[in-house]
């Protein structure tokens, strides 16, 4: 039975409405009937041809449904899958539990057909169970925007860290509430001061438009779509504290020498995460209350949605609904 | 006793014979008589006023020489002395063993009087006892040089990682070194053809004048006065991999977001290390036969030393002896 979905035929397209016929279903991987998708930037940069030519496109990687068939996971389990839909299994990197850098890694959406469809199949090691506690339109964009920022915190911060947010918006307020339910300190930096109130209500301890404190952070999370200055978040940072890009900016990031040897400081990058971390994060999400703020339309009409993500109007990440 | 030195009075001034009065010595500290004091490029900044006016200076920090009083050590003990002079021993840093980012941390030669001298006062914490198996001369410049490169090395490459080593200098031939006996896969980069031999001969089994091979290094310690094709570099380090920057450059290093994004790579700086380093990197060129390749000069002709450090003309590392 063909899946429907709605795809742009090329760079910039509106979507339209496209059905496929999907690859058989192989022994590992599972077929999940779609009831939400979040919408992340990568989809517009998608749809926009940003990132190449990858047309008919059906974007979508933000997937909550309930599983149709499959041998991984029993009939009508409520599954998440997020940017990552298989990956090999057996290299080093899947050994380790580090699946997303798997050289076979396949993307939802990107080479495949993603989530604004009533169907899709995956590789049931990417179709996440999801707590009972967590609305599925709530938790779709954890799977993404969630998982993104979630990885480095448990990387480079625990509890007492003192954490730096840039940017208030869908990986932001997510960033700030993981932040704030791993036990840090949490420090919210907006262009904006009208996003205040929101950042604080999100888990901000701490809410600046300038710079930041000298020696004050151990970690700073960039989720905005540019550099900040980051010679003054170098500053900021903690001896062997890390500044995390999560964002492709166009500009190199300009890296004094001086501010990486004095305080053995680290510059990183970071994007989505592996299958176990997404477990433990939905697992913290039950239990703190997790979610994101969602603005929620009907999945027909997916390109008012998208065009709300592109304009950076939704407050603070769109959700399709069946 | 005042103790005998040559001193910089300011900045570029040749170095003149330099009598001064000893701090008395704290219960920690111990008097060290020097018998043997590396050249770093640091020396050359400091005499040359690259890092401010510290004068009347007297450089000096890769120290070997006895313990003549203190009652942290045997009077006589062998011991090797580095950029560091004292620490705290109380905060955060120190009681992790990362005393190097003591927020008090006090340096051998910058703002105190350095190794270009006969005796020197330090905290006996940072007087490192020097195994007997290594002649004092060809151990000198491990106590900064030395630490400098295997501080990353044990943090970031075990054995069995794929380690590049840009420039082949001081640090450089020590890394090459330092990195094989670790057990790592060692690629040395020179812009010079001519220093092949000498780099196979410290360790490197694969030698460069070009760009690294894609996905090829784990870890890549840049020991070069120049910031390389830092885009190439990037390329070549595998998923987590780390570019570890040890020496200031002028010009900010240009990171790309998305070399650092994509496989969760790193760019970081390192400086010097821990006693506890220093101690750890002494046994094991104890036990492998780890050397630097010097040339020695008197004392006396301190300033002829200094030039040909100044110069990049010491084949590695010039040491002053007594």
């Amino acid at each position: 039975m063909k899946i429907n979905a709605h795809a742009a035929s090329r760079a910039g397209a509106r979507l339209r409405p496209f059905a496929y016929e999907p690859e058989p279903l192989g022994p590992e991987d599972v077929e999940v009937a779609i009831t939400h998708c979040g919408i992340c930037h990568s989809d517009v940069h998608l749809v926009d041809g940003d990132w190449g030519d990858h047309f008919p496109l059906v974007p979508g990687h933000e997937i909550v449904g309930t599983v149709a068939s499959g041998a991984s996971h029993a009939p009508g389990t409520r599954v998440g899958i997020g940017w990552q839909r298989s990956s090999c299994g057996r290299c080093e990197y899947c050994r380790a539990g580090d699946e997303e850098l798997c050289p076979d890694n396949q993307a939802t959406c990107m080479g495949h057909f993603g989530g604004f469809a009533d169907r899709i199949r995956v590789n049931g090691r990417f179709a996440i169970p999801v707590p009972a506690e967590l609305p599925s339109e709530t938790v779709a964009p954890l799977l993404c925007g969630g998982i993104t920022v979630y990885s480095p915190l448990v990387r480079h911060a625990g509890a007492g860290a003192r954490v730096g947010v840039i940017g208030i918006g869908g990986l932001g307020h997510l960033a700030l509430q993981l932040a704030k339910a791993l036990g840090c300190e949490v420090w919210a930096f907006s262009r904006l001061p009208e996003k205040e109130a929101d950042a604080r209500r999100f888990g901000a301890d701490h809410f600046a438009t300038g710079k930041p404190a000298r020696g004050s952070l151990d970690l700073v999370l960039n989720t905005a779509h540019a550099v900040p200055d980051l010679g003054a978040f170098m500053a900021a940072l903690r001896p062997r504290g890390v500044f995390c890009q999560l964002g492709a900016v166009e500009d190199p990031l300009p890296v004094a020498s001086m501010d990486l040897i004095g305080g053995r400081k680290t510059v990183c990058g970071s994007a989505i995460g592996s299958p176990g971390g997404i477990r433990e994060m939905l697992a913290l999400a039950a239990a703190k209350g997790i979610a994101a703020l969602t603005e929620s339309a009907p999945m027909a009409r997916a390109n008012e949605a998208l065009d709300r993500t592109r304009k950076n109007l939704a407050r603070y990440r769109m959700v399709l609904v069946r």
